[in-house]
């Protein structure tokens, strides 16, 4: 992990998954993922990318990905069935053969009993060869990690639970903070203004969202950045033109 | 659009913005248009991208992505503030003027008044030089489509109510016809038949999802194909199968 010691940390999110492309699932690991990688870690995410259980995109993205990120998550595809193919690319990826994982293969044997330790389930312990394990706490088969690729799985509740075991493992950087301002305006009313505060503090990012939700209307001014000072004197430039254009803060929106 | 009379016409969505990516915001775009696209449209989407707001990354993605795909669309950064730069990027990455777009330029005129039609509200009438116009049917800023790239607004109830002016416009394939069955199982338990199934039936898309829900555990078996016939010989396989291996079909998960 020799780029970890820059100030920011990026990562890429690779969704492995034809249910996400088709539309049948709702992706809801990319907005988790991203929040913990952020809140926990300090690696902010750079790029995701959803592609098909294919065995070619899943070599390229991967390849290509893990040159030009910090750190690559992928979701989905390690499952016990033929439509989960991560585990057997990913090692393709790498050039290196795809075994059975002995720490792997132990621990299933363990959770499943000898006797209902099916092929379908064996082929959970099917690996890269240099791969470490992720352990699973909610449900036995394990992710894996291969240099800077972290692999997952796709049901959210069981990615989720996972994400503890990583807590000290990945280096990320400095937290990236945030800081949010709700209004009672629409965009173009206060665009020009933010418009000059972004170029005022170019190290940090200004983000604009108008929301339209239970009747109400308004705009989040989301500003972020991994520099306190920065954040808080960009926070205080906007709260005053505010002010001067009479445009009312409200709470949550 | 030449390529669009291919039996099998496909897309690529490519989502703009940096609330997505610091998962702020979660996405429900994709699953909508990717059904859209499906349902309506025959077109499948083969592939999803999220990137920031950034000029240099819109202009990379746009001309790969639609070299490589039928169609590209685009949500987000099409508003009236300083973060919205997809216009400007598009315009960049076909390399054409950007500037007013006269039928734009009067329907917001129209709909905001010439007194309030500011400069926030007019950077939304300036678009890529060839573009033509997608009509907003909720908040009068349209979008546009240069060539094959489609580009919407990133808030999900405005772009639907944008998508019906779009139904005759876009040339899709054959629909891509799905059928589901949910069973009382786990994946391994099905998984050598399932690949059989899969490994008989080359041309239909046979997926196996797990879920945990309400207290139920099961298999959603989802198939798809442009071939009905096929998906029927396929199902009757797998209904086949299942009768066999005594596992139960349930309705809805």
């Amino acid at each position: 992990m020799k780029k970890a010691i820059k100030k920011k940390v990026n990562a890429a999110v690779l969704i492995i998954g034809n249910e996400i492309l088709s539309g049948r699932t709702q992706d809801l690991n990319v907005s988790f993922l991203a929040k913990w990688l952020n809140e926990v870690c300090g690696i902010s995410v750079a790029e995701v990318r959803v592609i098909p259980d294919n065995e070619k995109k899943i070599i390229n993205n991967i390849s290509n990905l893990r040159k030009s990120f910090n750190y690559v998550f992928t979701t989905g595809g390690i499952g016990p069935t033929h439509d989960d193919i991560t585990a057997q690319s990913i090692a393709k990826a790498f050039k290196v053969k795809y075994e059975f994982h002995n720490e792997a293969y132990s621990i299933l044997e363990k959770y499943y009993g000898k006797v209902k330790f099916s092929t379908g389930r064996k082929k959970m312990a099917m690996m890269p060869v240099k791969a470490t394990l992720i352990l699973n706490p909610s449900s036995g088969a394990p992710g894996f990690v291969v240099d800077n690729v972290y692999c997952l799985p796709g049901v959210p509740s069981i990615l989720k639970s996972m994400l503890g075991g990583l807590n000290n493992k990945i280096k990320g950087g400095k937290k990236i903070l945030t800081k949010t301002i709700n209004v009672k305006a629409v965009e173009s009313e206060i665009a020009k203004s933010l418009e000059a505060v972004q170029r005022k503090f170019k190290k940090v990012e200004v983000g604009s969202y108008p929301f339209f939700r239970l009747g109400k209307i308004g705009v989040s001014i989301v500003i972020r950045s991994i520099d306190e000072k920065k954040i808080d004197d960009c926070y205080k430039e906007i709260v005053s033109f505010l002010k001067k254009k009479k445009i009312n803060m409200t709470g949550k929106k």
